[in-house]
């Protein structure tokens, strides 16, 4: 049995079996369509027709699975010659992003872990890796006209264990950056896979490590933001950018060299969960939301990232952010990434946005995964194996209109305020993100429809066996290991009744 | 300049420099001696003669350090062309074993990690990967026939965290193993890199974890075994295996299983620090003792050593140990891996065994590194940078006579008891493994005569880059990052003076 995941569009044994030389004949046919690609596999050896280099790319990984688990191994060890099955195979992507968005922000990934995650997401068919690169807790990339950002910005004292009251905490500090130069090794590794890399650089909420170091660039008018430090706390901090001119040109600052280091035509610069206290207080902002003629400080926002949108369009980029961008006014060409249901989403695509379905009801790898009372810090809603091959990114309200063909894809967001490590990356990502992966990729019927069972039988019969030869730390089918528990760290489980596409 | 680390025999400049294209021509020459090379690099391209296929890999080292630190990330990066200086290289090691140990029992190191220490290792021209597999606090490798090693002996509930009194404890759960398959992957990608990885299966101390796992292995008849859990503390465990048939049976399964994965001639049975209290109040063990004829419990612990290391011989292979195997009697052909100063070293050499040298007084990387009150949990002995380059492997009680021959090699080890992350591994071995390759490949006058100021130049005009490009997280010259500091934990410096080589 072939177990392929992400299931391909079209899949015939054509009978027998044989064994694998290692090479491969690869042409690139522009008559199929962009990533698409033919695998043939017979007595005549392995060849690949693709669309385009990535349409290759992708039967090359398509391939390994027929492989066999130990062809996703770094090294070959001594085994029987793998028979392989003859096949012919017509595959193509149902979504041209299919994304993960992994946060380097509040636990900071080194960049060999980073890498490694290049690998996994291309053994999977998925194509965006969108880092989340700063936030309240840590800022992640070097910049060079503002050293501070990582000297201050880059490190904590201690942490937050869980999400207890009263808190308890991690004493180490913690810390690190990515240099540019990592971040061109990064775009450039995951470039070899076909992987675009998308930063993101939230504003102007989710901002305070950047305040820590430079602490102009707060509500000084409303607080002493001299004062502040990379937060330590996880949730919503009210220390936001100041809406100035000054702040605007030290983000241009920041954007430039973002530019300079990452070619990716979307640039996210988040827009989310951006508390208007201090602005309702700031002399400052109140002057500027007079001064611009705008309702409210929710204006002031789109204002805001209206302002990088044109920055960005003059210089050949677009813009991506989460859906609150939405509120107060869209720019034209600006994307969004819908987190809060698929509300915001629904509107961006409606009024011609492009839209990359990411609710957090459904594909938040953060979330636990099992109702389960071994599960390591639960946050979230339960978002299990199967709910997440249930996931279908196009709204019942858009599916079969032309608005349809605005939702240009999907993707799995992993927050890291509990994941604090690797292996806890790992743990929460797999193996959801294989569930995830076929939703990206394959044409899958209706949630109702799906045929987890089917995929839960491939999962059993080879996909695990190919997490094990890659070292992913995954949250085995019947429960984490005892090293993967973390008792005693409180979570914290969303009870309100998690929406689902029924309701959509 | 060149800046090569560790230092050719013979380096000449021969004038100019150009840009370099990528290929390399090379060829074996089996007149050179074996891991020699030759590398020529003119406007006519690289060339390398090797006198065997590691000669030739340590060649593409050594140009790879011509090219310039970016040749050590994963993927090119935008750069101007390097222009590479034209040279004539001949090269050769001092020593053939040239080592590095890493107890990966008392803090597990996933996979990955492990493979990228490969690349480490390969980068600085170091050919022996040292695996402590098991220990007191955690059993690493899969057992087929003894399942509950792992199941069991794999995992703690929580973890000792420094060495004060009152404890402190970090109270998640820590474990993880390797699959026979992951440790034939970590041996293949290994032997294309020409580094050899030599198991270790400590026994009869250091051996807590397994009779956790099988209590019929510990000495029932002075204490509950079944009682026993894998150990949480530090130091040194009463609890070691009993001197019966029976266990010498069940080791001899579990090396059967061991030498069906590893290839390595040497195999590494440990041998240190067995507490003989136990054995003094066993009947068991006194019976045993009597019945063999046997003058105490030291020799009784020789007569297990002897076990195995005909059990070895007789399966082609040679047992190494550390050096308390010398004491009761060395069997013949036994190799000794010498960690007390270089006294059991000597006389083992004088006595016609092979000697790896590895004093912890001189080369132990898990001892602190700096006098200064930001170094993480500092422990043991501090052994600087400078300390690490002015180590002398041959002692001058060896130096000049035939015995000198018999020191095969040195080898820095660094145990995991505080370095319970990647990131403190890294701390620990760097920037100091870079001073023990030098050591341990160039030929070195005495230590007194070393030129530690043209090896810190060296570091600082390239290798500290070249580290940064491989994502090392090494301790910076200035002292660590606030992030890489662990305010807090208690260490355990000693306070004995440090021996060194004038003392030898």
């Amino acid at each position: 049995m072939v177990n392929l995941i992400p299931a391909p569009r079209e899949l015939r044994l054509t009978g027998g079996s044989g064994p694998f030389g290692g090479e491969v004949r690869t042409r690139v046919d522009s008559s199929l369509a962009p990533e698409a690609y033919e695998l043939t596999v017979s007595h005549d050896g392995a060849h690949i027709v693709g669309g385009d280099e990535a349409g290759v790319f992708w039967g090359r990984q398509t391939l390994r699975q027929l492989l066999g688990p130990d062809a996703f191994r770094r090294a070959p060890i001594e085994r029987e010659p793998v028979a392989v099955p003859y096949v012919e195979i017509r595959d193509a992507p149902r979504f041209a992003w299919r994304g993960f968005m992994l946060d380097v922000a509040r636990h900071f990934l080194p960049k060999d872990d980073v890498l490694r995650y290049v690998d996994l997401l291309a053994a999977h068919k998925l194509n965006v890796f969108h880092l989340h690169l700063t936030d309240d807790q840590g800022w992640r990339i070097a910049i060079e006209r503002y050293p501070r950002l990582v000297e201050v910005g880059a490190w904590r004292p201690r942490t937050r264990l869980g999400w207890g009251e009263p808190p308890l905490w991690d004493e180490r500090p913690h810390g690190g950056f990515y240099t540019q130069d990592d971040l061109r090794e990064i775009i450039a590794y995951a470039a070899e896979r076909h992987v675009t890399v998308v930063p993101e650089i939230d504003l102007p909420g989710h901002s305070q490590a950047a305040i820590a170091a430079y602490p102009e660039l707060g509500n000084t008018d409303v607080i002493d933001t001299a004062a502040l430090e990379v937060w330590t706390e996880w949730g919503w901090s009210p220390h936001v950018l100041a809406p100035t001119d000054a702040v605007l040109r030290f983000y241009e600052g920041v954007l430039d060299e973002v530019l300079d280091v990452f070619p990716s035509r979307f640039i996210h610069i988040g827009g989310d969960e951006c508390l208007k206290d201090q602005w309702r207080r700031s002399a400052t902002a109140q002057a500027r939301i007079k001064g611009l003629g705008l309702h409210d400080e929710d204006e002031l926002q789109s204002w805001m990232i209206r302002h990088f949108d044109r920055w960005l369009t003059a210089r050949g980029r677009r813009l991506i952010g989460w859906d609150e961008i939405v509120e107060g006014g869209l720019a034209e060409g600006a994307a969004v990434a819908c987190w809060r249901w698929y509300t915001g989403g629904i509107a961006a695509a409606e009024a011609g946005h492009d839209v990359v379905m990411c609710p957090q009801q459904e594909v938040y790898l953060d979330h636990v995964q099992d109702p389960g009372a071994d599960e390591p810090v639960p946050f979230g809603w339960v978002h299990t194996l199967e709910d997440v091959y249930r996931f279908e990114p196009v709204p019942p309200r858009l599916a079969g209109t032309p608005h349809a063909a605005r939702v240009i894809g999907t993707q799995a967001n992993l927050w890291t305020e509990v994941a604090d490590s690797r292996a806890r990356v790992d743990y929460q990502a797999f193996p959801r993100l294989a569930a995830f992966a076929e939703v990206a990729w394959s044409r899958l019927p209706d949630p109702d429809e799906r045929d987890f069972g089917d995929f839960e039988r491939r999962m059993n019969a080879a996909h695990y066996a190919r997490l094990d030869a890659m070292g992913v730390a995954y949250r085995p089918p019947t429960g984490p290991h005892p090293w993967q528990r973390r008792p005693g760290i409180p979570g914290r489980m969303h009870h309100k009744p998690r929406r689902t596409w029924h309701m959509a």
